[in-house]
């Protein structure tokens, strides 16, 4: 499909799009580059792609140059390979937060390089090229952000791309893609964060009753609030502005409980509870959960 | 193992009870009442036990006197049954609060009435008769609370009970289960309401696509937000005390992560979740969920 991928960055994401293309022989060459050592020795040992030390010369001649790396990384990452990208090659990423990132790649002005965003919505709570995983993006959205500018040919491109990894796909402008996501995943992060701090205080005398209990709700947030810290920094640094806004919202609907707790309020507990179950239809309707109990868990 | 047991109220907890009762055959008889009419005329086609039409009766010559309805209708049913208890036998709920249905049972002061509160820490988001099976009490923790006074035969009698149902017994005071479960059910349930009905605006012309994407985390919290409303507004009311307590702590953690994200404090955000981020390795060690990225959905 491509002569040549470069993927920068090799986590649980990058490791799971090599694995893809490896798997699915979607490029005659491919390059991948990691800043860590670890990562390096764990790559070659496990891949027959090329496993390059410098950043640089991993972009060289690439059809399709992958960015996978945290948002906090890509202005030294792209300053390092700008030289060297390919004219009329197509760079991407998979970041969760695109405003941000689109302003430092309009600053950095590539030349004669068509930059795309991509955002795969699919992760485990896992880190590392070890969680890695071919199938991840099976089924899952991708969501596709571009200026009006750059040739149909290459999204349409992209977009196949992504289609060959299982996902399917969605275009959205920069803007709304960091507002709805900051409702779908960067506010119940948030949330998930401050629910475990409150529920497992170390000084509590009940610390050990409430992992053990923690099945009645608890543990479902333990699986957000453990996804990979430095990414979600970079996230809630880079959407601040979204985030900060939803959290608002969030917290009068939050207060809206209080007080209905607090006046003992039937009446106004019962229309809250009959509203958020609504949605729950929805979501199974659009596809987007399994009705199974407790998600087929054993 | 029991000659009689009663089941008053038949939703989704007293229908997988008395499926389970039927299936192991750990009763001689089995009376159910129900006050809907729909259930009842459901359990009469698909169950062989005893539908009673009144719930007086449907206790006579009771063992094991089970309530599995909302608890704010604890109060009546009690004191319609009360007459006919059998002597010498066990009377227990399902209930998620415990304070103050104990102070209930203590005011109507039954007499020679073994009372033990069970909790059974299981569910799904449906509700109702057709949404029962037998197998929903199987590796689940049940909590039972009772005050010193009770037998310790009659105790180990219920236990055996839910232990026969396949779940795993904990003995806990009435106060300490109420107050661990505002941390391990009722706060995350109160979160989930609140970020359900933040992210799912329906004036806002983004609401399909926050439905579409909805993987990201939120779709986690619609299965908790879609929990009977009934059962959770008498839930919030009864452990009122402890869930104001634990969502002020909350909303002190939450203001944290604001403040951080406000002031672009990347210290302090990774400070943040790393802590939490540890509690999830805990819950797996504790078997209180399972490593699979997604807990196995499609």
């Amino acid at each position: 499909m491509f002569n040549k991928i470069s993927i920068i960055g090799c986590g649980l994401i990058g490791s799971s799009i090599l694995r893809a293309v490896e798997e699915k022989k979607l490029a005659s060459k491919l390059s991948v580059f990691d800043k860590s050592s670890h990562v390096n020795s764990y790559l070659k040992k496990n891949f027959s792609s090329e496993v390059c030390s410098n950043i640089s010369e991993a972009v060289i001649d690439s059809d399709l140059t992958i960015i996978a790396s945290p948002l906090s990384s890509y202005k030294e990452i792209l300053l390092s390979i700008k030289a060297n990208l390919k004219k009329d090659s197509i760079l991407t990423d998979t970041g969760s937060a695109k405003k941000e990132v689109n302003k430092i790649i309009k600053n950095i002005s590539l030349d004669n390089i068509h930059w795309i965003a991509s955002h795969p919505i699919a992760g485990t709570e896992y880190s590392g090229p070890e969680a890695g995983f071919s199938e991840l993006f099976k089924n899952r959205w991708c969501i596709l952000s571009t200026d009006k500018e750059v040739s149909k040919s290459k999204t349409s491109k992209l977009e196949e791309f992504w289609i060959k990894l299982g996902s399917k796909t969605k275009f959205m402008s920069f803007e709304d893609h960091d507002y709805v996501l900051s409702l779908t995943s960067h506010l119940p992060h948030a949330v998930a964060y401050s629910i475990v701090k409150t529920a497992i205080n170390n000084e509590d005398k009940f610390k050990d009753d409430v992992i053990q209990y923690s099945a009645g709700g608890l543990r479902d947030f333990t699986r957000i609030a453990a996804s990979d810290p430095l990414m979600w920094k970079d996230i809630f640094i880079d959407n601040s502005d979204n985030i900060l806004k939803v959290l608002d919202n969030y917290s009068k609907n939050l207060d809206e409980i209080k007080n209905a707790i607090k006046n003992k309020d039937s009446k106004k507990l019962l229309e809250i509870f009959a509203s958020t179950k609504k949605v729950r239809k929805e979501i199974i309707e659009a596809g987007q959960d399994t009705e199974k109990p407790d998600f087929g868990r054993k």
